[in-house]
This record gives structure tokens, C-alpha cells and sequence, in this order.
């Protein structure tokens, strides 16, 4: 069977593409830039090898890049935890000094809520296909 | 110079050991079993290169092993942020489905404390100078 990404990660995200195993997602709400990587499988983090997890770290490398770059991201958080959303997933997330939640960690926190335009969507899904 | 803990992670933590580059943490709350891994770096978690990452990955599933073999921990939170403390550090949490902050990430939460016994942490100690 196909893998499937869990219904709440595509509820609360736009599908961005994929690289290598990973899927990468973006969290529709764009007042902090908010990226969410998948990766094709059904273990956790810790029960992944070394390989697997190196691999999914480069890929989250790139969108670290993709936040300091296209963002003008400084700060990032990363983070898997997976308590409610059982299925493997990775935060990589945006901050500012100056944003909505900050110092809190984003996750559990409530926020103003923003939408991507189109023409970023499209823009960022672009530079991903190209990786 | 030599490298110097953040102040507040030694007030909050109980100093294990040093693995590799890493020096390895105990939060002092036993309530929730909460390991912090700070590598020998002035650099962030997404500044640093592919190579390093790999090997500071390959203590946190050490730690992560202690988790489930010494706490019975099935699941595990993972995360760099320092939104607060600046200096490097990588949180990895044993977590239980009837914890003080489940299913919440324990960042940002107030519960119970509760302390290690001295046996305890010389037993953790022991068992990480031995890798």
C-alpha cells in the first residue's frame, strides 16, 4: 500500500513536494513561517538508523536554508514530537524576536492567523522541485 | 577559552558525563525523565555541518536508549529550540500517554517536581561512562 500522510498534517498544511523519502509541507497559517517534513515511514525518530535520520536531516538542512533565505529567518526551532499526530513527523520553524508567540515554542500556542498567497506558494514550490 | 555551560542549564540540570563532543544533561525535575545534549559549539543546530549533526545524533540515540531501557519510555520528544538559552542544546524527553503535561511538549509548562535520588543519578552517571 501507498504511503499516506496523516489527514491532520494535510488538513493543517499546503503540500510543498519531495525530496528523497521526505515529503514537505508548509503550515497554512503564515504569520511564522512553519515547515513540516515527512518522512516515508511508519517508525519513530529514535527507532530510525543513523542513515535514515542523516538523510532526513539533510533534507531538513535545505529547508533551514530555505527559511534563512526566502524568510529572512535568523532563529530556527526544530523539534519532533509527535504526541498528537502519531505519525513521524519534523517541525522546522521560523522565529523572530518580534513574532507572535515568541520566546514560547509554537506548538499548543494560539496566534493570529495569516494566508499564504498563491504566488508564494507557487514560488516556493518551485525552488523546491529544482533541489 | 575553554567551553563554558549556560548558567542556566546548569542551574536547571544535573551534569551525567560528556560523549563524543556532548556534554550530557539531566533536567532536575524527575517528574518527566528529560535529557539535554549540549555540543561543544558556539554555532546553531542548522549552522552546523551534516557531519557533526550526525554525530551529536548518534548520542542522542544513546540517550534515547537510556530513555526506554532505564524509564521504560516508549515515546520520545525531540527538539532543538533556544528561543531562551542561545547556547546549543538538544531536549530528548521520555514521555507517557498519563504524564503531568501529556499530550502537551513540556516546553513552556508548569507541573509537579519531583527530585532524583542521589542512587539514581550515580547509577545514570555510570551507565553513560561506560559507552
Amino acid at each position: 500500500m501507498s504511503f499516506q500522510i496523516h489527514e491532520t498534517l494535510i488538513s493543517d498544511c499546503h503540500y510543498l513536494g519531495k525530496l528523497d523519502t521526505c515529503h514537505i509541507l508548509l503550515h497554512r497559517n503564515a504569520t511564522i513561517p512553519w515547515f513540516i517534513l515527512v518522512p516515508e515511514t511508519n517508525k519513530d525518530w529514535f527507532d530510525l538508523n543513523l542513515k535514515f535520520q542523516t538523510q532526513v536531516m539533510g533534507v531538513a538542512n535545505n529547508l533551514a536554508y530555505l527559511l534563512k533565505s526566502f524568510f529572512s529567518i535568523k532563529k530556527i526551532n526544530q523539534a519532533t514530537i509527535g504526541n498528537v499526530v502519531p505519525q513521524l513527523h519534523m517541525h522546522i520553524v521560523g522565529r523572530h524576536s518580534n513574532d507572535a508567540c515568541w520566546p514560547k515554542p509554537i506548538w499548543g500556542q494560539s496566534y493570529e492567523t495569516k494566508t499564504y498567497s498563491q504566488e508564494k506558494l507557487e514560488c516556493l514550490k518551485n525552488l523546491i522541485s529544482r533541489w
